[in-house]
């Protein structure tokens, strides 16, 4: 998979050649390229942004460097692309859209800065997306948690032993408390069923526990699925304990 | 502010040693330190992870190094701290919470890794928070997200020029359209309100735009705001546009 990335602080990518997506890169299921859009202005002091019209506090990103660098990575990398762009008002990020970016041979995120863009840049881009309702002084961080959500669902990342598609908010439901050793660990003890050997007996407690948070914290998430007969009678367990 | 992460990839961290949050580092509002807790584990091989009871793909970080890595914390930076893991199941981080995170004077962050961690390590926790419906392969990275979206409030950060309380999220509304030089981009015009001079009208125009954009892509936020008799006018001439 093609990724490129435009940010006036390419140095921050660097964080994506530690742990599983540096891993990625090295077996060649990721090319990341990281252009720095500063090195498209054409004004003198290589200034990216200028005061917003209309007035008001802040600094916006002007749209000639972004567009400049958008064509230069056409001609060197030409086909069809995902332009992804942070905005507030953008459509949340999630596992589906993760899903969906995964799909593509071609993703490029544009990181904006200072307080905001021009509104032109937007004729760039295809998805504009929101990483949810809290502000950031830059796209880069949250490109970087986007791309590795991403890059989970692209076959080889995570190994064979792990399928991204077993967890949370893949199958709808929230993680079962889980567990390792030592079975007692400072006088704190793991759940006697874990320790039993009994795999229905587990399977059922695992799916309870599972149903049980998520009725607890995420209960807008069992309106979304279709429950079987087995998490229906697991559900009106956990409702007569409560 | 002390922002302590426990994380075993710590050289990700150098992310945020530019731009906003790096000069915020140099002013010495924020005092960051990366503890790696693979330090921090007793066995020979430096193993932070093992098999989860009860069967299952997959490893968990286990619970001693990070209990230790946090005694260890305690002692060097004695206090009060506020400690948050990321969990799918957690509260969603938004712009409230990293408003309330910025009045700490200590926080601690632990990044998860691996496909899941040991339950008792929430024993350590006072929040455990979600940072959206989508899975990564480890805290870091929205991790670092937090910390920029919290530093943002932290005064100085931003400084004079600006305030993050004036931006979407923080009022309640998305932020209007916004444009730079020139006005004439390639065609492609700055709407004529923008150069007239006229204050009042750029500010009706854009409370309007504001309000148009809410509307339209994010309703749900009208419904938490108490709306002014000018807004509630606008959103009127809005709704028989459309």
């Amino acid at each position: 998979m093609d990724i490129s990335i435009l940010s006036i602080f390419p140095r921050m990518f660097d964080a994506l050649n530690e742990s599983v997506i540096g891993k990625a890169q090295e077996k060649g299921l990721l090319n990341l390229q990281v252009i720095d859009f500063r090195d498209f202005t054409t004004n003198k002091q290589h200034h990216v942004d200028d005061t917003p019209y209309g007035g008001g506090a802040g600094m916006l990103l002007q749209a000639q460097p972004i567009y400049d660098a958008m064509s230069y990575l056409e001609t060197e990398n030409p086909g069809k692309k995902r332009v992804v762009l942070l905005d507030p008002a953008g459509k949340t990020f999630d596992t589906k859209m993760a899903q969906s970016f995964a799909k593509e041979e071609q993703l490029v995120f544009i990181c904006g800065h200072y307080e905001g863009f021009d509104e032109r840049i937007k004729d760039l881009v295809t998805d504009e997306v929101s990483i949810g309702d809290y502000i950031l002084t830059g796209g880069e961080l949250p490109t970087m948690s986007m791309i590795d959500a991403t890059m989970r669902f692209v076959p080889g990342v995570l190994g064979n032993n792990f399928s991204a598609e077993e967890e949370s908010f893949s199958h709808g439901l929230l993680e079962y408390p889980q567990y390792t050793r030592p079975a007692d660990f400072r006088g704190k003890e793991v759940p006697e069923v874990l320790t039993s050997g009994n795999h229905e007996k587990i399977r059922i407690w695992r799916l309870k526990e599972s149903l049980r948070k998520t009725l607890i914290r995420r209960p807008d998430l069992l309106e979304t699925i279709d429950l079987t007969k087995e998490e229906e009678k697991l559900l009106r367990e956990i409702r007569s304990e409560m």
